[in-house]
C-alpha cells in the first residue's frame, strides 16, 4: 500500500528551478495545511491561490509563503462582465490563476494532494519534475518504445527516424496519483476499496492525434505556449456539469497542441492522493457528462483547425465556433460553453496584452 | 546495473497457459545453450527452430525440449522457389518459423536473451507475461493514463468513455529489455556504455495511428489475428540491408492492426539482453536504412487501405502494391521487396490452406 512520505525536508534541491518564471495555482475552499508538507518544495516559488466559494471566509496560508489570494469578489471586481467565464463553486476557478499569473510557467495542485514517495522510499518533488518534462522536448510524432528519449539513460531506439529526434517544445506536463486514482463514479462505486500502489517510473508523449483524460490535480504546463488553450470551462454552480473541466481543457488542450505541432507528456511526477471523494456527489456532477462525453470525444477527434490558426487564441476562437456548430445539438449547455470560450479568451487578452498575440508554435 | 536472473526454477507457473496453443520461434546460428535458464518456462511449449546460415552445421539442444528444427535445406524444400522470399544470413529468417507453426500464438525471442529480474529480484516470467497481453484487450482509441486498464490494480481513469472500455482484441505484444538496449549503430557507436535499467513496470496500447519500431528480439503475436502480417522482409544474404526486418513488420503490422481494430502492445516483459552487436557491423547493415526510414515511415503514416480489405492476407496484398508504386522510387529494392511480400502470402495460404480466408477483424 503506498503511503504519503513524512520527511521531506532533506529532499528539496539546493537551487530552485524557474524559482521567478513559475506560478503555483491552488484552487480550495479550507486552510491550507497541506502546504506545510510541500514546503521545502514549494516555498521558493510564489502561489496564486483561487479561493472557491463564500469569499467572507478567510483562508489561512502556513507562514513563509509568497502568495496573493482571490475570491469571487476579486474575480468579479478584476473582470466584470467577463467573469461570468469563471466557475464558481467549483475547482475549475483555477484556471483564473492561469489567467493572472505573469509568468512563463504554471503548475497547479489540488489541496488533498500529499507528496508521494517512490520505491526506494525517497520523497517526490513533483514540482522538480514537472519543470524536468517542460523543459525536454516532446516526441509525439513517432513512439518511443524506451518512453522519455530525454530522461538520463535512455535514447531514443533502433529504428527512431533520426528527423524526429529534435522532438518539439513541451507544452503540458500531466502528473499521476498514487493511493486514489481518478476515477469516475460508477468505477468509484463499483472499486471503492481499489488504491493505485503502481509506481510507473515512466514519461512519455501522447502521440499526434491521440486524445486523453487530462486530469487537473497534478498539472504542468507553459503558460506562452499553450495558457489560453487551458480555460476549465462551466462548471459548478448554475451549470448543469461537474468533474469535466480538467477534461474539457485536455481535449481542446491536446487538439490545440497537435496543430500547432507541440507535445503532452504524461507519466511521471507522482502525488500521493489522500482522499475519494464522495461517489454519489459525484454521480450527481457526472452524469451527463458521462453521456455528453460519448460524443464530445468523436467531435474532438475529428475536428480539424485551418492553417491560418497559428496562435492559441486564434485556435481556440475557431474550436469555441465549431463547438457551438456542432455540440450545441447535444444540449443548449454547449452554446453557453462556445460563448463563455470566447469571453475567456476576451479576459484573457485583456489581462495579457503583450504576449496575446505571440504566434505559440507553428502550425501543421 | 541491471543483471540476469540466476535461478528461475521456483519462478515458473503451476499449469503452463496455452501449452497447446503457442509455439516458441528461435532464429540462431548457434547452439542453444540459452534455454538452460529459460527451461522452467520454456519446457512446456513446442519450439520451433529456424537454422540460419551453412545448413551442414549442427545446432545442439538442450535436453528435454520438444522443438522441430528447420535449415535453409528444409526452407528450399517445404517452400520451392517461393522459398526466395525467406531472407538468408539474417534473423530475418525467423518469420519462416511463423507460417509453419499451426498454433494460434507465437512468442520469438533471440538467443541472447535471458531471464532478467524485476525490482525485487524475481525471475521475470516472459512468456507468462506476453500471454497475459494477449490475452486482455487494447484500448487504441483513446489513451488510459493509468496504463493498461486489464492489469491488476488499475482501470480506467474518469473521463475514458465508457462506449471504448470494452477495448478491442490483441494482435501484438513487444516486449522491452533491460541491459543492453535496442539502440541502432550510431547510437551504440556514441553510447558505447549505455545500459538499460529502468524496469517500467507498465504496458500499454500503441494509439491507433501512431507507428513505433517494433523490435524482434522478444515479441509475441496471435497468429491468427495478424500472422500474414509479420513477414520480415528481404534481408542479409544478397540485400542491400539488415536490422530493418522488424521494423518492416512492425510498421506493416501496425497499419494492418489500425485498419482492422486490432491491438498492439509494448512494455512488460524484460528479457536481458546480454550481449550489444558489433556496432560497425550494424552500420554497415544499416545505414541505408537509416536513410529509407525518412521516406517509409511518412509511406506507413500516410497509408490508407480500402473497406474491401477485410483480411490480414487482403491487406497485405494492397500494401505490397503501394510498396511497389511509392517506394520504388526511393530504390529499386522495394520492387523487389514487394514483390516478395506477394510471394510470403502465397506461401502463406498454401501452408496454411484453411484458415488463410478468415476474416480477422472488422474494417474500420
Amino acid at each position: 500500500m503506498a503511503e504519503p512520505a513524512t520527511a521531506t525536508q532533506a529532499a528539496a534541491p539546493a537551487v530552485p528551478q524557474l524559482k521567478d518564471e513559475l506560478d503555483i495555482v491552488i484552487p480550495t475552499i479550507r486552510n491550507l495545511d497541506f502546504l506545510e508538507m510541500w514546503r521545502p518544495f514549494f516555498q521558493p516559488y510564489h502561489l496564486i491561490i483561487v479561493q472557491d466559494g463564500d469569499p467572507s471566509k478567510t483562508i489561512k496560508v502556513p507562514d513563509g509563503f509568497d502568495y496573493e489570494l482571490y475570491n469571487r469578489n476579486d474575480i468579479n471586481r478584476i473582470l466584470g462582465p467577463k467573469a461570468s467565464c469563471i466557475s464558481f463553486k467549483d475547482s475549475a476557478c483555477r484556471c483564473f490563476g492561469y489567467m493572472v499569473s505573469k509568468k512563463k510557467y504554471i503548475f497547479t495542485i489540488d489541496d488533498d494532494c500529499f507528496v508521494a514517495k517512490d520505491p526506494s522510499g525517497k520523497a517526490i518533488n513533483a514540482l522538480e519534475q514537472h519543470i524536468k518534462n517542460l523543459l525536454s522536448p516532446s516526441t509525439p510524432f513517432f513512439f518511443n518504445t524506451l518512453y522519455d528519449p530525454f530522461r538520463d539513460g535512455a535514447d531514443f531506439v533502433r529504428g527512431y527516424p533520426f528527423s524526429l529526434r529534435e522532438g518539439v517544445p513541451t507544452a503540458v506536463s500531466h502528473g499521476l496519483w498514487l493511493n486514489i486514482p481518478d476515477y469516475d463514479a460508477p468505477t468509484q462505486l463499483v472499486k471503492p476499496l481499489e488504491r493505485n500502489t503502481r509506481f510507473v517510473d515512466a514519461v512519455l508523449t501522447i502521440p499526434k492525434g491521440t486524445l486523453f483524460p487530462m486530469c487537473g490535480m497534478n498539472l504542468a504546463f507553459d503558460r506562452e505556449l499553450i495558457g489560453p488553450a487551458m480555460y476549465f470551462g462551466l462548471m459548478g454552480d448554475g451549470q448543469p456539469i461537474g468533474r469535466y473541466d480538467d477534461m474539457w481543457a485536455g481535449w481542446c488542450t491536446k487538439v490545440i497542441c497537435d496543430h500547432l505541432g507541440l507535445g503532452v507528456k504524461t507519466g511521471l511526477p507522482y502525488i500521493y492522493h489522500s482522499k475519494a471523494s464522495n461517489p454519489f456527489v459525484n454521480l450527481r456532477k457526472e452524469y451527463k457528462g458521462i453521456f455528453w462525453q460519448e460524443e464530445i470525444i468523436p467531435f474532438f477527434q475529428q475536428t480539424v483547425l485551418p492553417k491560418d490558426c497559428t496562435t492559441v487564441q486564434k485556435c481556440y476562437i475557431e474550436l469555441a465556433k465549431q463547438v457551438k456548430e456542432k455540440l450545441s445539438k447535444v444540449d443548449p449547455y454547449f452554446d453557453k460553453l462556445a460563448e463563455a470560450m470566447v469571453t475567456w479568451i476576451e479576459a484573457w487578452d485583456e489581462l495579457n496584452p503583450t504576449g496575446s498575440s505571440v504566434t505559440n508554435g507553428k502550425a501543421k
